[in-house]
C-alpha cells in the first residue's frame, strides 16, 4: 500500500470502527428503549437516531455521491428539536434507514481512491477550493464521524439507567 | 501541497477544531459548575477533564513523542470510576494540565510529515505492524478525536441544566 492510500483508509477505518459501535449498541436497545431520553428532559434515542440518519442522509449529495434516500427525515430530525413534530417513521424502518445509508455510504467510501477523498465536497465552490483545498471530502467524513461520537456519548447514558 | 500533506492535515484539523471546541465549552464553565454530573449519578465533568487529560497525555509514550507530563492522574481518572478517589488536582490545575499536554501534542502533530503520521505506534510489535500497518500513530490519533467528542457530548448535557 502507497502512503496515501495508508492515509485513506484510517479514515474509513475510523468512520466503521465508530459506526459499528454504534450499531453494536442500537443492538442492544429495544424499540421501548428508542423512546427513553438520554438524560431528563432531553432528547429521546429515537431523536438522535433520527438525527444521525438524517445527517449522514445529505452525505450523499453533500460528497458528490448521488441523491438522498430519506429526505423526510430532516423536518423531525434537525429542523426541529425532538417531541416537536410526531415521528414520521416507525421504530422498525428508522434502524433500517440508518443500516441502508450507511451502507451505502461506507461502500461508496471503500471505492475512494486518495485522489477522491481530497474532491471538494459540493458545498465549497470551485474558487473557495482552490484557495483551501483541505475543504474535501475526507474533512466532511472525520467531522460527521466525530459527531456520531458526540451523540453515541450521549446515547450510552441512557443505555446503563 | 501534496495529497499525502493534504491526508495528513485532514487528521490535524479534525484534532484541533475538537479540543478547541471542547475548550470553548471549558471556558463557559465554572470551576463550582465542573462539580456537576454530566446526567444524574453520571461522572462529574471534573472526572471526564481528567479522564480526558491522562488519556492525551499517554499519548506522548505510546506515540513515541517522550515522557508523560502527568502520570498521577492515571489512578482518579483512568483506573477507578468517578468518586472512588479524591481529587489530587485542584480545578486550576487541572484545566492547566489539559491545556499544556493539548498544547504540546498539538506542536509535535504540526511537524509530522505524512511519513510520521503513518509511523508505528508503541503499543504494536514491529512484527504485528508489519502485517497491519494501519496500526499507526493516525488510528490513534483519530481514535483520540473521537473519543473527546464522545465525552464532549456527555459533557454538553450538564451545560444546558
Amino acid at each position: 500500500m502507497t502512503n496515501e492510500e495508508l492515509l485513506g483508509i484510517a479514515a474509513l477505518n475510523s468512520w466503521k470502527l465508530v459506526i459499528g459501535r454504534f450499531e453494536k449498541h442500537l443492538d442492544m436497545i429495544t424499540d421501548e428503549d428508542l423512546q427513553r431520553q438520554v438524560a431528563p428532559g432531553r432528547n429521546r434515542l429515537f431523536y438522535l437516531l433520527g438525527h444521525l440518519t438524517a445527517v449522514h442522509d445529505r452525505m450523499f449529495p453533500l460528497l458528490g455521491l448521488g441523491e438522498r434516500l430519506y429526505p423526510g427525515l430532516d423536518t423531525p430530525y434537525i429542523t426541529n428539536p425532538d417531541r416537536a413534530v410526531t415521528d414520521p417513521i416507525s421504530a422498525a424502518n428508522l434502524r433500517k434507514a440508518w443500516t441502508e445509508v450507511n451502507s451505502k455510504l461506507t461502500v461508496a467510501f471503500e471505492r475512494f481512491t486518495p485522489q477522491d477523498w481530497l474532491q471538494k465536497h459540493t458545498a465549497v465552490s470551485d474558487e473557495d477550493f482552490a484557495k483551501d483545498p483541505t475543504r474535501n471530502r475526507l474533512a466532511v467524513v472525520m467531522s460527521r464521524t466525530n459527531h456520531v461520537s458526540f451523540h453515541f456519548g450521549q446515547a450510552a447514558l441512557a443505555k446503563q439507567v
